[in-house]
C-alpha cells in the first residue's frame, strides 16, 4: 500500500483539527488562540525505546504521553500533533490500523489533535515521533530556571516503575506488574497544569532519571538541591541503597518535577487529594550548586552516572 | 558521547531563537507574532530519501529544503525549526559537527532558526526529520483547492533534474551535473512568497512528481488540468516522450507548482524576471476532473502511475 493511501484510509479520520485541512495539504494551520503556543518533539526508536514486540498500541501511546508530559510540565495543555512514521515493510498493515487507532484515542484522552505529519518507508525497524504543541497560560510555559532558594521540589506519581518494567521484560518475566509503566507510562492528569500554573516556580518532567533532572532543575535555577531518599515514592519498596538509586536514575518515568514555595504546600497537597492523583514532596533547593541526596538525615554518596541516556 | 553533549556542543549554538531558552528546556515557545502560523514536518532516511555515502552537507540541506519547500508553496516564510535526529553509533562525532553546522547555515540562508529537537541512537541508518514553522501573509496559506477554471498552471526552476541525479548516483556516474539537485534541490528562492501571496489562487510543493501533483492539485479545487509537455521546463533536453513522462512522474523537486489568473500572467512573468527565478506557464485548468497531458497540440497517453512515492 502506498503512502497516500495509508494516510487517506488511518489518518485522515483522525485529522479533525480545522487547520489541517483534512491532510489534504503538506502544511497545517497552526492553532494559536489564548496564551503564548510551545513545541515539543519526542521520538521513540525500536529496540531503543521499546521492544520489537511490544503491542503496537503502547508504542502509540508511549510516543504520546512521551510528548504530553512535557508539555504538562510546562503547566501547558496539549493542542497539535505532527506525526512521523517510519514503517518497515515487513510489519502488516493491521499493526498500522491498530496503531492509527491507539493514537487518535490518546490523542483525544489529553485534548488533542492530529493537524499533519509524515510517513515513509524504513529500511529496518520501527520509527516515530512527534511534535505537539501546547497552549500555556498567560504567563508563558514554566520554565526549568525559576526555582527560588527555599523553594521544596515535589514530584507526582511513582519512581522506577519503568525501570522494573523494563528488566522485567528484558528478562522475559512477563507477568510482572510494572511492565505496563514502561510500555505507556502513567502521567500526572491533565489537570496538573492548574496546579503547576498556581504554585510551581520551576518544573520540568523526569525523562532521564529524578536525581539528574533535580540538578538539572537546580542547575538552570542557579541553586543546589537536596533529595531526600527516604522521601522519595518509590514504585516498589526496596531495601537496597544503590538498587534505590538505580531507580532513580532511570529514565522513562514521564512525572513531573517541579519546584514550589514552602507556602504552597498545603494548597498542593490539598490540589492533588481532591483530584485523587499522587504528588510528594522530595526535596528543598537553597543557595549554591550541585546535588546532594540523603537518607535518613544522612548525607548519601553518588555514582558518577545520574541521567539515564537512550543509546 | 552523550545526548546531552551532543545536544550542548552542536545544536546549543544554533538555538538563538527567543523562545528557544538555548534548548536548556524540553519545550520552546513558538513565535507567533504577525500573520497566521503555519506547521510542516518531512522526513528523510538513509536508503530511502539518500545514499549512505552521501555528503553529510547535502543531507542536512535537503532536510531543510523538503521542509522549506512545503513553507514557500504556502506563501509563509520559514521562522523555527525542531530536529529529530537518529544518529547511527557508526557515524562518527566529525559527521556530527559538518552536519550542525550545515544545518545551521541553511536554515539562517532561509530566515529559520532551530528552537528544539530530539537526538536519540538508532540501531540501523540515518534518520532525521524536521519540523518547520512558517509565518504567512494575513490571509493565511495559499491552499491547493483555490485554483478557478481558467486559471494557468504555472512552475517554478526545472522539472526532472532530481531523477537524472538519482539515475547518475545509483549506476556510479559520480560526474554527472545532476546529481546536486537530486542531493540539494534547488529550490525557488524566498521571494517567492511574494508573487503567491500576490497572485496565486492554489498552490503546492512538487514532491510526488509534476503529473501527480498538477493532478491533485486539480483535484482538490474540483477542476480539470491539461499540461502542456511541449512547455515544460525539462532539466535535459529530452526527445523520448516516455522520458519525458517518467521525468514528469518522479518526486523530489521541490518546484512549486501554483495557479493564477490568466491577467496575471505579465505580472508573474516580470517579477520572475527581475529576481532572476524561472517560472513557466505549463498549463491551464477548466471545469471538470481529471488530467490530460498534451503534447504539440495531441493527447498523449498517459502511464497509469503518474506519482512518485518513496519506499
Amino acid at each position: 500500500m502506498g503512502e497516500r493511501d495509508w494516510i487517506s484510509r488511518y489518518f485522515k479520520p483522525l485529522a479533525t483539527g480545522p487547520g489541517a485541512d483534512a491532510l489534504r495539504d503538506d502544511v497545517t494551520k497552526l492553532s494559536v488562540a489564548g496564551g503564548p503556543l510551545i513545541a515539543t518533539v519526542d521520538a521513540l526508536v525500536e529496540s531503543v525505546h521499546f521492544f520489537p514486540d511490544d503491542p503496537i498500541e503502547t508504542v502509540a501511546r508511549k510516543l504520546v504521553r512521551s510528548n504530553v508530559s512535557d508539555v504538562l510540565a510546562k503547566g501547558a495543555r496539549p493542542l497539535e500533533a505532527l506525526l512521523v512514521l517510519g514503517w518497515p515493510n515487513n510489519r502488516p498493515e493491521t499493526e498500522l490500523a491498530r496503531f492509527a487507532a491507539a493514537l487518535g484515542e490518546e490523542l483525544a484522552k489529553w485534548g488533542a489533535r492530529l493537524v499533519g505529519g509524515d510517513t515513509t518507508s524504513s529500511p529496518q525497524g520501527l520509527f516515530l515521533s512527534l511534535t505537539l504543541t501546547g497552549q500555556c497560560g498567560p504567563e508563558g510555559p514554566i520554565r526549568r530556571s525559576g526555582a527560588k532558594a527555599g523553594d521544596e521540589l515535589w514530584v507526582t506519581g511513582e519512581v522506577g516503575a519503568a525501570c522494573l518494567g523494563y528488566r522485567a521484560l528484558r528478562e522475559g518475566r512477563l507477568d510482572d506488574s510494572h511492565i505496563t509503566a514502561y510500555r505507556e507510562p502513567a502521567l500526572a492528569p491533565l489537570e496538573i497544569t492548574g496546579l503547576l500554573r498556581n504554585c510551581a516556580t520551576g518544573s520540568m518532567d523526569v525523562s532521564d532519571g529524578l536525581l539528574g533532572d533535580a540538578r538539572m532543575l537546580a542547575e538552570a535555577s542557579g541553586l543546589s538541591v537536596t533529595v531526600d531518599l527516604t522521601a522519595v515514592p518509590f514504585a516498589d519498596e526496596v531495601a537496597d541503597l544503590e538498587e534505590r538509586l538505580a531507580l532513580a536514575s532511570w529514565g522513562d518515568d514521564y512525572q513531573v518535577l517541579f519546584s514550589a514555595p514552602e507556602s504552597a504546600s498545603r494548597q498542593i497537597i490539598d490540589y492533588a487529594r481532591e483530584r485523587s492523583f499522587q504528588v510528594t514532596c522530595i526535596g528543598t533547593f537553597a543557595a549554591g550548586s550541585g546535588l546532594t541526596a540523603i537518607e535518613n538525615g544522612a548525607v548519601v554518596n553518588l555514582p558518577e552516572t545520574l541521567g539515564f541516556e537512550h543509546g
